[in-house]
């Protein structure tokens, strides 16, 4: 298996399964001398752990992050920080019921054909456990681009249909759903909820906004700035599409309405989503990702079993009714690693012995 | 600038701008001896070629492929095969009135303050005309892939707001929009001409359908197949957004109506479009992506100098009204190259020298 | 600090400092489904391991590997392997007295002045003990190539400026050098022992054969196999110099003399060490590495505290007098990965659904 | 065939057989706002040109350099600088005879094995004209490095066994041997016309001194600067040694002999050759490489045909005597790019939006 790693510069690589002993990921790229603690880790896993409420799982993973290598007194050394968390609430006993069938919607089925073997107990790597990993990294690159003036908040945009009205970026840890508006989040919560009486689940879209970028981030052709979240974002697994700026609804625009006119002030909008040839304009960078609903429900589904025999599946256990909530941690952690890592890219091409060439260089 | 390369086995690395000497390609990672000729990938790089129609730009890019290494007597040599197209036709002089100004919806802006220094002729880098380098490529791999016996189809589902009700396979290639939908292709033809007259342009939605892929290509994790291929989609300069079977939909879906039941004879339905943890599950892969209205028209647009003057733009020459339809050989390119790269990796991690795990590792 | 992964398709990626938590690495690219326990990673680690003899550091590491990731009930999965070594005998109170100074012929000064920040307790990253990592990682190569017919020896062909006259296979774990020869091994424990009771060190030659590598193994260009072997040796911390086959004697020798001329039955030489054009010939692949004395020895030299003032350090502690017995795992393990990185490549690019190109494709 | 790139930020991918239509390479990663000229190229090839002298090939390659890319109106734009060279003066005639025979220390029947076809024209990807590629965009690099004040000098250290005993700069493009020490050059000559008589050729040593480089340049572990510029010469076709300041000599050294002491003012010595801990120390890097004598001569050698059957071969035609002098641009093209790539890396990992972080890192 390759494909444990991301990034260029900024680069983690991550291992383990949702029921082996750990899971954890070295993080290359830190720069030296950064003040980072494991609570500065801990704070951003703690969004992403389940059993907050009645919408998500209830196994309590307990998630607490130990930092192995990288630091010494309180300081980043410039060598890779190892960050694990084991896994003590593995309980691979919810798994022995349906240890020989394909569950719908999961990757049982793609994994035990690829593979000749499978872990089944739980999702094994293809579990969204593996995304505590990159929350874990996504909060040493959070901290770097805090240095740098930039700043990535992720919400939930839509839930079960639900769409949100307003904009309350104050609102957005104030209700279960993180919904940056207090009444669609309510209308969410009822939904979701008969959803969950129903034994079925729910999907929805997020939404994430970038500021403080300036002009000049992202490289030309193959790995524009779309391209590298792009590739970051459907890596999530339950991650089915992703659209920036007016997106699908580009597709209808003409130019006229779409191309984003300039003024000595700057730009008259904001159609592109902040970046133009894959470069950043300076406004914010804006996309929105659609999250399909947790496949693991009670409801009775047909499958088959690992011979291949009819048979039918009804998924009881710790399950999340709706995963938005915990996707938009992982929606910010993976925008925070493209652009640290687009961030070091552009400083490796200046000049530092020259200044001439680079200040002339220097984007704004 | 790094960025110009793609693919970890099956690789290309590209340059060139649209009005300097030539653009081109390397390919490594092609095997030996595979038939290959200059018509193979000529092919390919004429259903890109502009000036096709009244609704491509009548600029006559001769477009005519050199392979001037990796290939002897007929046949790939396993070395890296370099294919150049000269630009014959570039003629820098239509671009000297707006040398000084930014086109709005174009990347003039970002590449000057990013680098300082931009190439005025056209869009330099960041013009279309570097997708060719991606078709010749793509011709290599499409090539390899029907040994595979995988198939790689994309067409224009939409264009300016008109959807194809109906799918002709062979309709593709006998309207100038490539839609699989006769009258709708009559529609669009209407739409497209009606916004030419008004100097204005169209955006659309193109959908891609792999046959073949047998269940198990794909890597985990941060490699899956739709990350891949997003990464690849969102690298063509005018696409806004991407998704993956029901894409958009699925957010708004049940996992009850989301999830792919299957029966001994298979998977029930495809609404994840043919992935499960990112590996293929031997049904149709199947995306849409959403393209935008070609940046450049005739119609007055505010906008700066580059000494951030007011000014407004209105941008003559040869330009395209809908680039949907050359898009599409640029859609299935890359497809291809995603598919040839990890078949390659899929491939590296079986045992030749031992046959019992090797064929209990292969898929179906 | 980037330069924490070896290889493209078998993979590692390590982390730790000395006297940090824990040393490690993650391993990517094992095929799934072969069989592995900690004992196989164990003990190849053990050859490595000090305190073997008084020779060798006393420092117990206990070096005990923990399997966390990528093994289900004894059988890799295909998903990243990661192993672990806590650091149990980490005593940073040796150090206190020399954390200020600058120990010659360590990386004390360079690290310091590149990140501006030092772990002073023992060497960090830049320790020997970091390649522990790699002969973890090396143990899972060395198996797989062991299912390819592929073995790889190393052993100290000099030591001490006392050089092997014979070479006896079973020799090798019969003494403390780990030299194929019983007498020069004899002189080699009677020189280093001298040095020891002066309190100085010695360094060495290690020479490395792999037998039963096909013809075909190795990329042209930039990835000979040569060029992967220098990479990985020269990474080495005590490694100053490696050369292949004659070596720099090839250097003084005419053509007529270098050439290994064929007959129908083979090679009539193997001047060149294995390979030509950067790819194997079938025969054994030799190279030799130069492996410098270890720098921390007891008696004074001069050297600088970090503030740039005069001194003299003498470095008392547990120190190895001669780490060539201890560099032939390592040896081993880097030349295990490179190579089974290069039989991935190989295998990457046949075509499996052709056999007719397969098999023509195929070395012997 | 992977292996055609080289770098991770100054990157190069190379394409080209000897005998094909072209041979060229692809730099990324050249910082935009910088003059470049194809005379700054050409220089250098110049110097990598056959034909200058009785010692070495007549064959006039034109070796006329071409930058089709990334360069405009005499600057640098970012982007990808793409140049080639045409190959006017292939004649496969010549190469006819033996075009059924492997040619003893050339990879004829290495790539024949691996590939199952050949480019019998001379050496096809195998050849040394090759490397001119190389020179190609080490001549960016060492354009480059001058604007950060580094310089690059390699020279023919001995030849044919005889030793320079002096060191003249101003010797080296003096002589047709490149050797520092004019008296030594004459005796290498007339060594170099005896083995020329007698259809026989001769092998030497190039050392390579760079000075400049500040404290601080080089990734720990595994991209050590003496692992990466060992990965660079090794794959170097003649190359079969190379060694880091004492070298091989430093395996019988004590560390008392071999440590780099200290003082206020500095090392005492340079034993190291100028890295501690794969860092650069501030001082020279010195380290030499091993060429084997060329492997085309006019005595009769025994070999096989392609078919395996007992033959005997004279290779006539235009050959180096020692390629050594040749060697010496590639060897400085190669170190260059690696430098450069290092610098890229070290301005990473930087911060400039935080100064006090940012010179506290700085190396002196």
């Amino acid at each position: 298996m390759s494909g444990n790693s991301f990034g260029l510069l900024f680069r983690l690589t991550t291992f383990g399964e949702s029921h082996g002993k750990a899971i954890g990921v070295i993080v290359e790229g830190t720069p030296a001398k950064v003040p980072l603690q494991e609570k500065d880790i801990q704070e951003q896993l703690d969004k992403r752990k389940p059993g907050q409420s009645n919408i998500s799982t209830p196994r309590k993973e307990t998630d607490i992050v130990h930092i192995l290598s990288g630091v010494f007194e309180g300081y980043t050394t410039g060598t890779p920080i190892m960050m694990i968390l084991h896994n003590h609430d593995a309980d691979p006993q919810a798994y022995h019921a349906i240890k020989n069938k394909f569950r719908p919607g999961h990757a049982d089925y793609t994994y035990l054909k690829k593979y000749g073997i499978r872990d089944w107990r739980g999702s094994g790597r293809a579990s969204g456990r593996e995304t505590a990993a990159r929350v874990a990294a996504g909060a040493i690159a959070r901290k770097l681009l805090a240095y740098r003036g930039v700043s990535v908040l992720a919400y939930s945009k839509e839930i079960a249909g639900i769409t949100c009205q307003t904009f309350d970026k104050n609102a957005i840890e104030r209700n279960l759903l993180r919904a940056p508006d207090m009444q669609a989040a309510q209308k969410m919560q009822q939904a979701i909820e008969a959803l969950k009486e129903e034994q079925n689940s729910a999907g929805g879209i997020i939404e994430c906004t970038i500021k403080g970028v300036p002009v000049g981030l992202g490289e030309p052709v193959f790995d524009k700035i779309e391209a590298l979240l792009g590739h970051a974002m459907l890596s999530i697994g339950a991650v089915k599409a992703i659209e920036f700026g007016s997106g699908f609804a580009a597709s209808r625009m003409t130019a006229k309405e779409q191309n984003d006119q300039m003024s000595p002030q700057g730009f008259l909008s904001n159609n592109a989503g902040g970046m133009l040839g894959g470069i950043s304009t300076g406004l914010d960078i804006i996309f929105r990702i659609a999250v399909k609903a947790p496949s693991s429900i009670g409801i009775k589904q047909k499958t088959i079993t690992i011979d291949g025999k009819d048979t039918t599946i009804e998924t009881k256990g710790r399950h999340d009714t709706c995963i938005c909530p915990r996707i938009v941690p992982v929606t910010e952690a993976m925008t925070c690693i493209v652009l640290e890592d687009l961030y070091q890219r552009y400083e490796a091409y200046q000049f530092p012995q020259n200044p001439a060439l680079r200040n002339s260089n220097k984007s704004q």
